[in-house]
């Protein structure tokens, strides 16, 4: 943890059941901590909601996080609540613009942790370019919760030309991601008591609305936007051929992952194809425009290693099959469940 | 609990970190039980985000609700999310019209106890006219929740001669209330392990969109409206006072209260005045639009026992005071901390 600056509430040093009681010690979290990270003209009006204008065809999703740790390699519950929600957007073609924020803080939580995750909140905003906007607070006995939960819900706009969804995925289209898979399960699996291997593998949670932008200047033919998060790559591909009614096939070759985090899925027992990414989207969008999108999206810094992973066939419709680095075909299967509970 | 159906997952009778997952049985909990209950086009879309067109000013708000116990006389945790974030938005002048639902639910809770919280929900939601249109489910291990939290976040769209906001509270407005106050905070109590006196009182849980829009048919100024929750009644004007600058006097004899409510505060030592309501609105509107207001407000099936309670001053500004039963006149001060915890 790195504190930028002190703790601005002084007279606790952990929260209390009242800090989350709708007093006189709400409204001082609000404002001596809240308001002092994440001011803005519409949060600051202090109403039951906020109120802006926003033209035209919107985008609204909701994201709840509850990963243990919560500070963790790369990031914290903080940045990935923000990140999260923002990219969730993103993938319905919008632009994100406005947040809420709600907490179920777990009683004793301590301030310092708090002020901790509230900084990483509005440094991800603010890097971003989205507000959080309207807010709440609850507090959960000590041992009805654990340390702190995070809500965030997301508005986007989205420029009328615009027509993502699963549903929009063709034969014909080629899959890209922006980068190495598994990074984020991984770095959470690692900071894991038990599980502490040496690794330097971090999160790779970020916002990816300013790569997606940058798609968007060299293409209006997009097709799906997809963030590959819990369940990783294979359940999102999964389900966008389950939704289209399309075959999905991918490359084993040609999906960027880190020689550390192949070598942490081998110790493990993991296949990287089904953990979590916080930073990485799956573009579908048809042949001839790929390397026009490739080549923006390799130039963007949350981009580098971006790849064409696959592409979208008539046949075996809702199935994902990979092609291994053996040269044999096989079926991808959706899984049960994450791998590891309370990955984001 | 009644269960006007089945429980639609057999194969499972309680949640596990699994169903959390974002994996297949993710999936079977969204399509077997949430769409069966809260199927709408747009939820349906199985996207990471609800699309929609919503021209004009928007309200956005959010709450997160994580009440002990989740059922409860007169309502349930269910039913309590959506009237919490509609009355949030129509506080905001607003219509409201979708609403996102982020439910972390611990590990080993029953499928049962789920399906009658999602019912709820579904009900509430039909009654109030609003969708669910995007969610998201987490698990977390026993122990480390507490059944099921439940995050809701709503926008509505304002007409656009509504003006509503605390600021515009001015002296020479008068107060109006639609009913009984702490009813749900004495239910809630009533309830709990530990405080079993034999009561009838039910929390008066709901949606008043419906009141709000007939008292919008009689008049266009309307300058606050606020739902008087967590913190109760003076809660809620103190805020108010603070924000406009103005000085708040309430009339005691004015204030509509149950004599059974009445009792079981005597009992319990507690003040309705501090005590959460869940189905209360304060309405803040010049005297000369009260008489037509209040008659609007009396009209509505969820206003019949609505009053005049209070008037707004320019002197004592930020000051809630109260004319007594006695004659005398008090200072009423904002709490700290709400009375009891996990009143919503």
């Amino acid at each position: 943890m790195n504190l930028s600056c002190p703790v601005p509430i002084t007279n606790y040093d952990q929260v209390t059941l009242a800090h989350g009681g709708g007093g006189s010690l709400s409204n001082q979290l609000i404002e001596k901590m809240f308001l002092a990270e994440l001011s803005n003209p519409l949060l600051n009006e202090g109403h039951d909601g906020a109120i802006f204008d926003l033209p035209g065809k919107l985008a609204f999703s909701t994201d709840s996080f509850v990963v243990d740790p919560i500070f963790f390699p790369g990031g914290d519950i903080g940045d990935l609540a923000v990140n999260g929600t923002v990219n969730d957007v993103v993938c319905c073609g919008a632009i994100p613009k406005y947040l809420s924020l709600g907490l179920i803080i777990e009683e004793g939580f301590s301030m310092e942790e708090l002020w901790a995750v509230i900084q990483s909140i509005g440094k991800a905003v603010r890097k971003a370019g989205v507000q959080i906007v309207t807010g709440d607070t609850k507090v959960v006995e000590k041992g009805k919760g654990d340390k702190i939960f995070i809500n965030t819900s997301g508005i986007g706009w989205i420029p009328k030309e615009r027509d993502i969804s699963p549903k929009r995925c063709r034969p014909g289209d080629v899959i890209l991601i922006n980068g190495n898979i598994a990074e984020h399960g991984v770095a959470i699996m690692s900071s894991r008591e038990g599980l502490e291997f040496e690794t330097s593998i971090r999160s790779d949670t970020m916002a990816l609305n300013g790569l997606i932008e940058d798609v968007f200047k060299v293409t209006r033919e997009v097709h799906v936007l997809r963030d590959p998060t819990r369940g990783g790559v294979s359940s999102a591909l999964n389900e966008i051929a389950k939704s289209a009614g399309v075959g999905i096939e991918i490359d084993e070759t040609a999906i960027p992952l880190a020689e550390e985090v192949k070598g942490a899925c081998e110790i493990l027992g993991l296949d990287p194809l089904y953990i979590a990414n916080e930073g990485k989207i799956l573009v579908i969008l048809p042949e001839k425009e790929a390397s026009a999108a490739l080549k923006a999206m390799q130039n963007h810094p949350e981009g580098k290693k971006s790849a064409i992973i696959g592409k979208v066939t008539s046949d075996m419709p809702g199935i994902l099959r990979m092609k291994t680095s053996v040269g044999s075909t096989r079926i991808v299967d959706m899984i049960t469940g994450e791998q590891l509970p309370r990955i984001c």
